[in-house]
């Protein structure tokens, strides 16, 4: 007989926080959502819904209950405060580095993900970025803000650099982001699908690697449940096969997924979807170097 | 910084087990239900919804955070096994007293009800029922089972005996069941409404009372999202005002409230009634004797 | 075992053709619809719906299984073709009351009413209308048609002519139907509610009298699912009232249910209150004259 | 044949600017809603729906298509800049006021209210508020911030003082802001109905005054398409004669109706809610004083 | 004119028992599902749908309604009594079988599958189990339960023995049934698509086959209707072209198509993939030996 | 500030129609659906949507803002007249043409595709058809109506005769019509996918081509939103490069997009995909001649 507080953590990982490698968080952030918002529901709708996916991995032979994972729930973020949201998350990064563990957000907002990058670049000055996206993310402001979901990727650049972020499956932007991104050769923009991951994987695996997942790369078909649908996507089954290649990465930092609304997600396919791939994720960031 | 395990309890009912008065579980078990199964996922759509409430009632001028409220979760009932989940509930109820608390449960079907009335009967033989509902539950067996969600009340008949359940809000049943009950007088059956509670509190408001709502008796324009919608039921304000009646109960011994079916409140609204009526009674509970 | 063809009437309503003295039919048609269609499916999700509501009326205190009911199930309507369509309904009409039984149509659009009421207005010439709806529906022409949803009791004021109409309910039209029913009185037009209803059964008791059910006078709470959503309508509770006081009738002799429209009953609340609302109507057919 | 652009009007709203009288605007800002947020998506949902609603009003005998109004359309609110859209609102409410018309703006959160009310508080000193609401918006702060939907009524207080607001419908709220409201009497604070308006208008008939609309002060089972859904609220019928009710106001200056959140109103009835409602209360600003 | 009570077989199959050749039954249980329910309105949703599928099938140039086919809908089955239930599809499958006919049975939940086999292992007893899935369901019991979905291919192999199971699509399972399957190799598991199908058929075309089809194993995308989306699935397309490779069967004996759950398929798509898979399937039933 | 009407012009195009290159213009009819209707609410849902969606199309490296296109809106049909609908849609199509544009129309169901050609065919006598869609549409009637969604391609045969309509991805229909055009060869037919459209492109590129896309031909995973989902379509993707193959046109003389059904399209995806889909066809139909 259990008779302790509710435990609503994502699938098995319940374990303590000072116990736990990986340390599992959700930023229910989307005040800069620029058509339709929702996304701060995310990381309950996952922990909710993950009861009805298997703990075990087929594709990697892994178990998560054999791994010490934590799951914080959601960060208490000051509602429509963007700049004071993201400082809360880079602290919580940042503590969750600096006691040894790997950090895994859940989104919220695209936005979010720079807060992680922050924290993570003081700890990896030569931090490499893999972006898988349906769009750009690139402006420089939009709506006149410099911090938007449609800038983060922009913002992520002022901190690593040039040369330093690979993007995937973009299909939509303005068309002054393609021309910074592909003219000018500020990040490494791969269009429409995952295809060239191999390539990068083999130039970056030996830096530090976060990895930033916009739910949205995934076709609308497979992934409904998103602010922002853009067609012509990737199916799940190329998502995943993309994850599971991450197993190259010598030194997988960290990691994000981003973006599930589960209002638009009438069936659950969704966050099915996001579930899955958020089991996949945590398994990687398990893995100690060397899987290639 | 937050980091500790999530934590997804009911509003602010975030006491710890040991320090509780009342302790909220929910019974995730719907398999009896004849026309359209969910309710199991009830308990942590509440949850999960109860953010979007505020602790306070202006009806009653308290706060749930002035009280230690433990929510212990969804039980862990073995799928399809009606009866072996029936007894684990019970188990929980009969420790829940033991321990010198008052059990709150969300169903589920309303047959879970049979569990804590039977750990309820030993400490407090002559316990008195009040139940709101649409249908009267009161076959003596369904599609052949005695253990169904539309025979629960005469289950609980058979532990209680005459005269002492009071049924209110009822409209649908079997032409037995409502001959059963009025014409045979087995128990107090108010037909339509709610509108003889006071009679009934008059009568029993010195003996231990066990309150069995049936969100249900909502008419479905107030609670779409139920398996069994049954048109012309009471309306929320008529349930609210009937709830803080119970204030006159010298001896409220417990409580449930059961048949939220979330994947049919496409808004939302009715996890909203079933919060709103869940902090209510909760606060009831958490009076002690004399409010007349 | 049951080894014959699959029968999906309504309820137990699954009499012989021969041997029953009330038909239920439904009309699927909705090409008229200005804003919203999808009325056609009504009689479907009715059929497979009734699984979930008793047999038996409290309310009456009868049972549907006591009486011979013939669900024929949809007319096979030619899509799109109005007057065809009209002329099928109103055959099929003729057929059943030659026959000795009464009519009892689900809709489909409102217009559909025109056709049973040709046929009954030859068999009974001094037939009345009781006409509970939102809308006037009292315009000469709509969107140039004669034959249209919103001018079907125009129509039907064409065949039995002044003082024969009696609408409740009705909170929506052009200023120009309002004038036509109330200033120059063609109709006995009362508005907002069904509170005169018993003047009315007073005057008309003792004739042939034709009940057409708009489900949208009820209000979008009770009924959203249907085409036109018109707020300010009246409870489930008070359309069951006025439904049941037609038991004054001596001599009813026909009815329709219109406009549900399933795809926005996304909680089957609609469907199950167009389920209750059947059930009454069916069990009122059945009685012969004289129950005041 | 018409070759002219789209028109999407709200009904037939369609006088240009210069000739109207009344002039209809959405403000699409959401950002700091706590709960669910979509309300940004309210105007277009109306404008689009607003083909099903009649433009004649049987309530008042007026016909919207007799009066000039101009529809502007969803202002270019910058994304998640809250003072900055709450500074283009109120310029493009004093633009209005100044040629001489009257603002009606359609929400959006209803934090947007405060800036129709600084563009009116310069031109009628003496301005009152009418607020229909579930929630007392009555917080210093929330969440850390001064402007949000929770403050509201509270920075418009900081505006308009003592003795100038009048809160109808309230039933949610923390116990600070009701003490604030009700003890401290900074408001004049009615619960749970709409009851004691009569009192009001007599008292503050002959001010200038300003209606704002919160939707939620519907019940959930007339307008589950809002955010935060709160049980225990007025019907449709009973706002409706609220509404009508000002036509007693002699000084009727502006109004506003807001948190329709189309995405949680599967059936389209909020929808249809909020374009009668809208419709009565723009025929209520075309009339000038004097209706008593 | 029809005068006949309503018909809602599927699509054109409406032979009366006696002459049909195929008899198509639903099995309306879901009670042992351990996520989300809902399976057991699957039946009649088909039917109702069927009406927007048209008869003819382009792939296998046949169509429907040129063979005998008759539906007799929903067994009537004893709500939550799982071993009745089985008993009960078991006797209707072995009364069918003894009639010279095949069964076509609509799932309710994947356990129902084991009662056919039952049947038709004493007929065949060297039947062999084609099984499409997303999940391995081969535990050997599921929350102390032997009669689960979950384990329901482990019970079919009870009866079956070794080699005689062909596993396609799998994606999902907990360690221990990937390591029955395929290290010990109790049966053919194939991973994550339909490719080995070929072979599979090369091997038993032989023999007596049974298909059991678990609509999960397409992908979300392309089924969201169902308890358990599984994502990384199969497409319609490759379901299709699989299905069209049965024609290789010399002896294909029965077959069942299994969890469409159609609360969740808010689209209609879902139940819309249902109805061509079953055209196609009964079509194959109707052909005699000899395609190859 | 923005004081002028209400715009909700698709995306950019906001051109007067004088100075527009090409008119878009939606067709809001669905009145012969044999199965669900709804698309007469296609155009305002991707207006309104189209906010969603960027302006610029990385495929073409085109930019819809360079571009002058006038959108005028729903046309003014008769609801239920479809001969009056049908001239009225012609009559306009035949004004654009006169006025030196290109007609661009969303619809609608399928059959309104039947108008634009014939006002095309009379400047155009040569005119050739490119059709995508998951049905044949070529019964010579269809319910005893000549004129239906199911008919509509036969009636454009009987204009522009043999040989001259290119048909892709079909999927379902009459064994008859099948026959009628694989086998008498009146058109030409292409199963399932996209995949000769090069050489039909080849062939007809010199002359004037017409394009009309039903969007069913998308398989239901990536377009749930319409009223007949038959799975087995083509993907996104796939689509989205047999449009751009139309760049090899030498004579594009305009285009429809038909049978997107807002209401089933829950999640929004439809609408994008529409969206997206109509921006590059625009753009298509604004570069002239040559891109070979």
């Amino acid at each position: 007989m259990k008779l302790k507080k509710v435990d609503l953590s994502f699938q098995s990982c319940n374990s303590e926080y000072k116990e736990a490698k990986v340390v599992i968080f959700s930023s229910p952030m989307d005040a800069t959502c620029s058509f339709r918002p929702g996304t701060r529901f995310a990381g309950n709708a996952i922990r909710v819904d993950s009861f009805g996916v298997e703990w075990y991995s087929p594709y990697q032979d892994l178990d998560l209950k054999d791994y010490k994972t934590c799951d914080i729930g959601d960060l208490d973020l000051p509602i429509g405060h963007v700049e004071h949201s993201l400082k809360l998350i880079e602290e919580t990064t940042a503590k969750i580095l600096a006691d040894g563990k790997k950090p895994m957000m859940i989104g919220g907002e695209h936005l979010c993900s720079l807060a992680p990058v922050k924290a993570l670049i003081k700890k990896y000055p030569d931090l490499r970025i893999i972006h898988f996206d349906a769009h750009t993310d690139l402006r420089d402001e939009f709506f006149g803000r410099k911090l938007s979901h449609a800038t983060v990727l922009r913002r992520i650049y002022d901190l690593v650099g040039d040369d330093k972020i690979w993007q995937f499956g973009i299909r939509s932007g303005d068309k002054s982001e393609w021309n910074w991104a592909e003219k000018e050769k500020h990040t490494h923009l791969h269009r429409y699908d995952l295809e060239t991951l191999d390539e990068c994987l083999e130039k970056i695996k030996d830096y530090p690697v976060y990895f930033t997942l916009d739910l949205d790369v995934l076709d609308p078909a497979y992934f409904p449940g998103t602010g922002t649908p853009e067609p012509g996507g990737v199916t799940f089954k190329e998502l995943l096969a993309a994850i599971l290649k991450l197993k190259k990465l010598k030194n997988f930092v960290g990691a994000d997924m981003m973006e599930l609304s589960p209002q638009y997600d009438t069936s659950g396919a969704s966050t099915a979807a996001a579930c899955k791939a958020l089991r996949e994720i945590v398994l990687l960031l398990h893995q100690e170097r060397g899987h290639e």
